[in-house]
């Protein structure tokens, strides 16, 4: 896999320091300079990682990446063959296009159409047959390049916030241009569009149905496209219902893609595109194709486009303001000293945890309503946020972007909150404007808590306890956040019903909130602090000490039986655990330690059965529950060498330079966030405890920019001691204290 | 089939005069008396007729249909199973719910689309399903009504020009009201909604490919639907594409209709529909769905529906109005005398002839632009039209329009030549702004010139003549009106290069437009006039004179060999002729009959040849080219009588008041005209020649109202003689002279 990775930028710097063998590299190097140039937008894309090299901007609306996981027997992973949730896979050969909207490190197939491709010659209109070979893959955030084996077209795209210009530069004879509306990585289907002018259409597409199971969260993509030269002939094509055996005799196109060159008003289907042809091009000649989306309308994408393009903008204007954003906020953590691989791994973490949520209002503020057929508005200066994968990023993430992007997280909770306005709950799983309902729990708890307990305020904490207030108190029939809340909340637990529920995970989530509600509730001087407090001790109900693990519990109070701890690897199915066996979840309870350690047996009982996890092979490193244990050493004097061991190990087998360098999927930024933490030497372990486990961080000297009107420090700044310094467990306060200039 | 059919409010009167068996009238009838009284609505709806008894105002742009042709085995004809060009047959009887504009006899599929139905109970969106038999169906110009038997409501429609209004009268309990956008007559697929308000939807959904061949030939319909009720639950439905056996395991909806009950923005797809459930209806409460159609745009569409059903506007008030309009066109002709019968019969050809061309234009003037994607208006006061099904209606409906209502055959004549500025060509077979290319021969020329020469003068002659002279000279590459022009003109025949083309029957065409072109230029002072009248009589180079019929031709000049006139027969592929065999074109050839009876080797051995055609049942009652045929006689002095009975002959055999009372496909009133003109006593037999043969009328009297402006009287007043009186041949002047007052 090594032999596909591109990233010249930065390639020769890696040659030298023997991350990247030198094959990979063929072109002269700048030197390494800024945080972006250590970026390395491969990594993740291959190992079920699930981020795409593809073109954005921090937090943006747009992400226009390379689709080759379709069309092509050549390609290692088919779309269409299996579960499938990325766009590109760099393992794959098979490129069919640049997909506008598409999600980075996710488990569930979404977004990820509008393909937009070029050819030449003869036009044909199927993607079997019009994807290609590429070779000279290269990519840095902000822009991506490769070139289509088949056509000899060089292909560029970049991207603004909420749009992208795509750039061909074609050889000598006639050139295509397609985008495919009918494929994509989303489940849903149905388009429709529009000509405008020779070279404009609109139209929107239909995407959603994350995981399947989701299947009414569906919503639609409007756009715009505009391309840069009037083409010589254009047309549209649909793909043809099978019809019945006697009417192939009459209908030529039946079952096939059907062409319209002459039709030129409102197409749609489950499967069309429009084409533009381009007779006589002299070799060298370029089309350049500006995209701009919208969740909102159409006229939401126009305003996207004539707002962020507007006349004039050539292709390298919006590559180099992409570079610039991007390079402005990783520049807010600078590190020195430590390895040229670690500086990739954490700043190629940092890009990463700066994906999702991302915008999604238009220019004008314009937002779809969550779960509503209508618009509202984003106050000035503000953003509205979506694709809040809280389940994973409550556990990090957030922390991450409390402290040093705090104008984000502040956003971002307020969002939460709007959403709670609009729909009558927090989200869970939020995804444009719809709620997916994946995973578990009542994650949305933890992230406003703990933000609020470190120190956010720019929300209204009335609101925020009303709407966690809703999940920890409506009745199961109808709490969207904990659908077996009256077990939870009459038993203390929620008991296994069926043989393969998640009852035990669900639990854990909800004592998670709990304990993250319950310090909220005492900060905020609110008297229930001590129910949710309780609530969350509810843990111990699991606990089974005699094989010294979580077992799921019936309703009668017996426990499972019989049970095997270690079911559930793999993937397998496991009876009460979600995506993970009882080892996952045993030590999963940071709000608990020392109940913990008292259950165990004490502390050397303790330290003996979660070290036993790591030397047993059981501790998943891409999986969220268990992604806390390495720090929990540290909960213990004279065990933080543990943590300090294990967390090492850890970075330096699965976060790597290569494009299987994140463990498993990355989940929103999840598993970059764990890096990059550990990597600057503390952790936040605990939602809803405002406080760092440290550990020894990578770098001789980390230096964060913080808001002095919320932090009271200009910037934290760590230096590499001995192990002692950076050992134990220090609160958000005296991290700043320690930290803080 | 008579069993089956309805008609009541004219019922009664049929009864007594033994046209209806008493088994089909139930109801007490009003008397019969204004000409609208006199419509069955059912004439013509099985026996290929092709007509439907759905409800529209004359040339209205709005036609809603039942659609029974679909869905269910107990269905006789289905769309789904065999080459099927209407929505309705009077023999089906399972009723999937109201097209939306729809054809009325054509012989190719389209149109018939945006479904309505509505249902009781648990919500079913598969049309096998939630399609009923039907009993009570009713119908009167500008209303149908049937009672949908599996849930016992009644469903009632009417219509204005441009938008219908449907009610639905339920039992108790829940009722829904569904709308398929996914099915329809058409061969074209592909739709879009959206959600306005809970009463309120807006859409387009994709038309064309007309007769399969016509497959460019693709346009949208836009259309705004509301509902006089909100609903308890709304949603949307979307067919999903099959999907990878794999995938079943996640995707309960693969292959089958997806509800999307929380769905309210764009759906876009092959097969979508929407929904209204209503939830404790009581017995007898009504919904009324107004639907609003439109070919220029969705705005277009909510136009036309403000217009012309302005808050406040009922049910009975449409209804009302319907009637009023189609009472008022028909009482142009009132006939005294006759049977009931032939009353019936006559009036409801005059409906049928009141159908098509219709309308295009919205209520603000805006029309698509032919073959274009441009708007453009038509002048107030005039209408743009739309649905030229030229080969059949040049014969002889365009004539009828031209006596009896000249204010929309010139408005017709306008739109051919508004057609000729933005498309560069006339009409052949125009459908809706596109050109369906169905059938052969240049047909705008004889009804421009026919129209010219009895007196229309609304219309620019010169721009006329212009455009008559592009398909009459422009070489055979470029020529989209007579493909084979270059033979025709360098040869003076087409040669047959197929085993099965049509070149005679293209030839008899290219002729009967140039005799019709030579009377014009001859009339308007142009020299060319004898170039044109020299081609037409190039019809000698097919005419055998061993055989004594015309015969396929090679390009060496040679007769086809072997050769059978007969073969052609029953749809049979024949060498040369289309759709039909030599016997049915030998003689159509009017505008040279003294031509032919020397051919023929005199009178006498004409007539018997021209007799054995009918003897021998060579004539097809149903295919156009020979429907002249019984008028010939009567250009030989004493041969009239013939004319006279044969004429009655077919009169009483084809054309009677059963739903198989049309011949066979009414090919856009072209059967219905040739009876109206029959029964009248007069027939328009050469287009280019402003004359009629006469024959007995089959009333006492006939009077038709005239424009005095035009014609220099205010009616004709024919009256039944005797037969030597309704003999020969007349002008139209002298038939002006004659019967005018």
């Amino acid at each position: 896999m090594i032999s596909r990775f591109r990233a010249p930028i930065i390639a020769g710097a890696l040659i030298a320091s023997g991350v990247l063998s030198g094959a990979a590299a063929k072109k002269p190097q700048e030197p390494a300079g800024d945080p972006v140039d250590f970026v390395n937008p491969f990594i993740g894309t291959t190992n079920f990682g699930t981020t795409n090299p593809g073109a954005g901007v921090p937090n943006g609306l747009m992400r226009v990446t390379p689709f080759n996981v379709m069309g092509s027997d050549t390609n290692r992973y088919d779309k269409d063959a299996r579960w499938w949730s990325t766009p590109y896979d760099n393992t794959n050969s098979f490129f069919t296009g640049f997909a506008h909207g598409a999600l980075s490190g996710v488990g569930c197939p979404d977004l990820g159409s509008l393909l937009l491709t070029a050819t030449t010659g003869k036009l044909d209109v199927d993607y079997h047959n019009y994807g290609t070979a590429y070779s000279d893959e290269q990519a840095v955030p902000g822009w991506y390049s490769l070139n289509l084996d088949a056509y000899g077209i060089k292909a560029e795209t970049t991207a603004t916030a909420r749009t992208a210009r795509t750039r061909f530069t074609f050889p000598a004879g006639e050139g295509n241009i397609l985008l495919n509306l009918g494929e994509g990585l989303t489940n849903e289907s149905g388009a429709t569009l529009r000509r405008v002018s020779p070279t404009e259409i609109r139209g929107s597409k239909l995407l959603g149905t994350f995981c399947y199971t989701a299947d009414q969260a569906v919503f639609p993509v409007y756009f715009v496209m505009r391309i840069s030269r009037v083409p010589s002939s254009q047309g549209m094509w649909k793909k043809q219902r099978p019809g019945a055996e006697w009417e192939a005799e009459w209908n030529k196109d039946q079952g096939k893609y059907k062409l319209y060159p002459g039709y030129s008003k409102v197409m749609s289907g489950d499967d069309i595109g429009v084409w533009y042809s381009y007779d006589g091009m002299t070799a060298g000649e370029t089309v350049e194709v500006s995209m701009a989306i919208s969740y909102v309308s159409e006229e939401g994408a126009l305003r996207n486009l004539e707002a962020e393009q507007p006349a004039g903008t050539t292709f390298d204007d919006i590559r180099a303001s992409a570079r610039r954003m991007w390079n402005d906020d990783l520049s807010r953590i600078s590190v020195e000293g430590g390895s040229l691989r670690d500086k990739v791994v954490f700043y190629t973490g940092l890009y990463h945890a700066l994906i999702h949520p991302n915008i999604l209002q238009d220019v004008d503020g314009a937002y779809p309503v969550m779960e509503s057929d209508s618009i509202a508005y984003v106050p000035e200066g503000h953003n509205r946020y979506t694709v809040f994968s809280l389940w994973d990023t409550y556990r990090n993430l957030h922390q991450l972007l409390t402290l040093v992007y705090p104008e984000r997280q502040t956003d971002m909770l307020n969002t939460m909150l709007a959403m709670y306005r609009e729909h009558g709950w927090l989200p869970k799983w939020e995804l444009y404007g719809r709620e997916t309902y994946t995973m578990e729990g009542d994650p949305s708890i933890s992230v406003i808590a703990d933000s609020y307990l470190r120190g956010l305020r720019g929300f209204d904490t009335d609101l925020a306890w009303e709407a966690m207030l809703r999940g920890a108190t409506a009745p199961g029939a109808e709490n969207l956040m904990r659908p077996d809340a009256d077990d939870y909340f009459s038993l203390g637990y929620v008991p296994l019903r069926e043989q393969y529920d998640n009852s035990v995970s669900h639990a854990l989530e909800y004592y998670t909130a709990d304990y993250a509600l319950s310090r909220f509730a005492a900060a905020t001087g609110r008297a229930d602090s001590t129910l949710f407090a309780e609530r969350a001790a509810g843990w111990h109900n699991y606990f089974d000490p005699e094989l010294g693990v979580l077992r799921p519990r019936l309703s009668d109070g017996s426990f499972l039986t019989p049970f095997n701890p270690r079911q559930g690897e793999n993937f397998e199915p496991s009876p009460g655990f979600h995506e993970g066996n009882s080892w996952n979840y045993t030590f999963a309870i940071p709000h608990d330690v020392e109940g913990m350690i008292k259950a165990h047996g004490g502390e050397k009982e303790f330290v003996k059965r979660l070290q036993a996890v790591f030397d047993n092979g059981l501790y998943d490193p891409a999986n969220e529950p268990d992604i806390i244990y390495p720090y929990l050493f540290s909960r213990i004097k004279g065990e933080e060498w543990r943590t300090h061991r294990i967390v090492g190990e850890l970075l330096d087998k699965y976060f790597t330079t290569a494009p299987d360098g994140i463990p498993g999927n990355e989940d929103c930024g999840t598993m970059s966030a764990w890096a990059i933490w550990s990597m600057m030497g503390m952790y936040p372990d605990t939602p809803g405890d405002p406080a760092f486990t440290l550990t020894v961080p990578r770098f001789d000297k980390i230096t964060v920019k913080l808001d002095p009107e919320i932090w009271g420090k200009n910037y934290l700044e760590i230096k590499r001691r001995n192990a002692k310094a950076h050992s134990g467990r220090i609160s958000h306060d005296e991290m700043l204290r320690r930290y803080g200039k």
